[in-house]
């Protein structure tokens, strides 16, 4: 199993062309995840950018269709090289295929040690990681192969969706995530951090139901200190067949390191628990 | 004085291609309101994609440079055109500098007037409209002539960095909303709404701060009502030299219409209260 270096790799054939090759188990069913598809956008542009702004600040994707596994093109184009940030354009095709739109701000991030000046955002709280619940993706209902790579566990709080078919009703999933292959964090992790929780609208009972991003912004603020993310993420507003979520990401020493915003369409299943809904987790450990 | 519609209007000179005229009325010190931009930005993407997808649903914007008043052209492309979703890449330069990069989700808006399913956000709580103070940018240290355009009428419990060259403390700007010409708002107004208060950081003490924007993304979620917008920034972390805000605008019926996140750097004064500082806003009434 390749872990996230290997998944996120990029080969650059020419001035702003990369290559890359999906990885199927960095998927929710057959759907490679949204956050891993900007890692690897963000690996090719801090590529391109060159090593003045070797890291990504902020991140903003589009998502026109989803890409099936395998190789893809990376098509990126540096817009400004300025003293503390660069932006870079960076587009994936997948067999010509427009797949992802994004635009990226590169700089330079400073380690997460550094105390916050100020923070409205109090940190979750989360029972030791031990006592949290290990997701598996392993029902063959609806594989989610991104949890075999991707160590999620949820505060038994959280859960419900899974064991009980309800949720709390606080539409919130939080819980510890690390990289399964033992790789510590770095900033391109963080971004598949702020997309690889289970939807948080499974927590307001909304069981089943299909949540493909449309649009995702992530903040990385520092980098991240060894050990498990926490990882906390809500929703704000479900209208008309759109939610909007938000996802916070601690690092180990306690630092807020990233921010996601994301909004998706919803698409509920047609019966009112479909395989996906109980399938989607059934705890491990 | 152009209202809104004027002061946003966008001319079609080839496939792709706008012209703009920036009207100075709507900055902030000299420089261009980057909500403004974004829906200048949006007329022109939303024109372009055509009567299927007539509203923005996710806007992304990265700042490069800020462009001066006067005309700007508008580069617009469209990616993909869907069923519910059309999405376009928009840019906009000032005499051939590349100023901001825009990636435009267009889709078809609900009324505001359906009601949410779920929400995790409580509507802002406010004085009445007419209890609340204006702001006035005419202060000739750091006139801001936004606020002539845009009518902005903030909690007195907000204007402590105005009047007592103090904020509360709480990280959080709110009032009520209007455009000063009587137009009533529409989902391109939003975008200005979401990103037209004084900086919240502001109210952390950090007075004459200058919070250029690096990235801003908003979600248009409904079309609003008729009426006052309104509008809660609030700070969310600052760290090493960069603040993320938080918007949420309410139209006059309470619905939650557009939430907007920003990414900025935060520039301190070399002196601890600068011009900028207290003469950004000089209460009025």
């Amino acid at each position: 199993m390749a872990g996230f270096l290997e998944a996120t790799a990029v080969r650059r054939t020419a001035e702003g062309r990369y290559q890359a090759e999906l990885d199927p188990m960095w998927s929710i069913g057959t759907k490679p995840n949204g956050g891993y598809l900007l890692a690897i956008l963000t690996r090719a542009a801090v590529d391109a950018v060159g090593p003045a702004h070797p890291q990504p600040t902020a991140v903003s994707a589009h998502y026109l269709s989803a890409p099936p596994a395998g190789p893809v093109e990376l098509r990126v184009e540096t817009l400004r090289v300025g003293r503390s940030a660069a932006q870079v354009r960076a587009s994936l095709y997948s067999a010509d295929r427009h797949c992802v739109e994004a635009l990226i701000t590169c700089g330079e991030l400073p380690a997460a040690a550094s105390a916050p000046w100020w923070s409205g955002v109090p940190i979750v709280q989360l029972p030791p990681e031990e006592a949290c619940r290990r997701l598996s993706g392993d029902d063959p209902r609806f594989p989610v192969p991104l949890l075999s790579v991707v160590s999620e566990r949820l505060d038994p709080a959280c859960v419900g969706f899974a064991t009980a078919g309800s949720g709390s009703g606080l539409g919130e999933m939080r819980g510890w995530v690390r990289l399964a292959d033992g790789t510590q964090p770095d900033p391109l992790t963080l971004l598949v951090a702020a997309d690889c929780l289970p939807p948080a609208t499974f927590d307001l009972g909304l069981l089943g139901s299909w949540v493909p991003t449309l649009e995702l912004t992530v903040y990385v603020r520092a980098v991240p200190a060894p050990g498990p993310l926490r990882v906390r993420l809500r929703v704000r507003l479900i209208t008309d067949g759109r939610v909007d979520e938000e996802c916070d990401v601690w690092d180990s020493t306690g630092a807020l390191v990233a921010t996601g915003h994301q909004l998706a369409a919803l698409r509920l299943p047609d019966a009112p628990a479909s395989a996906a809904a109980d399938a989607a987790v059934a705890a491990a450990d």
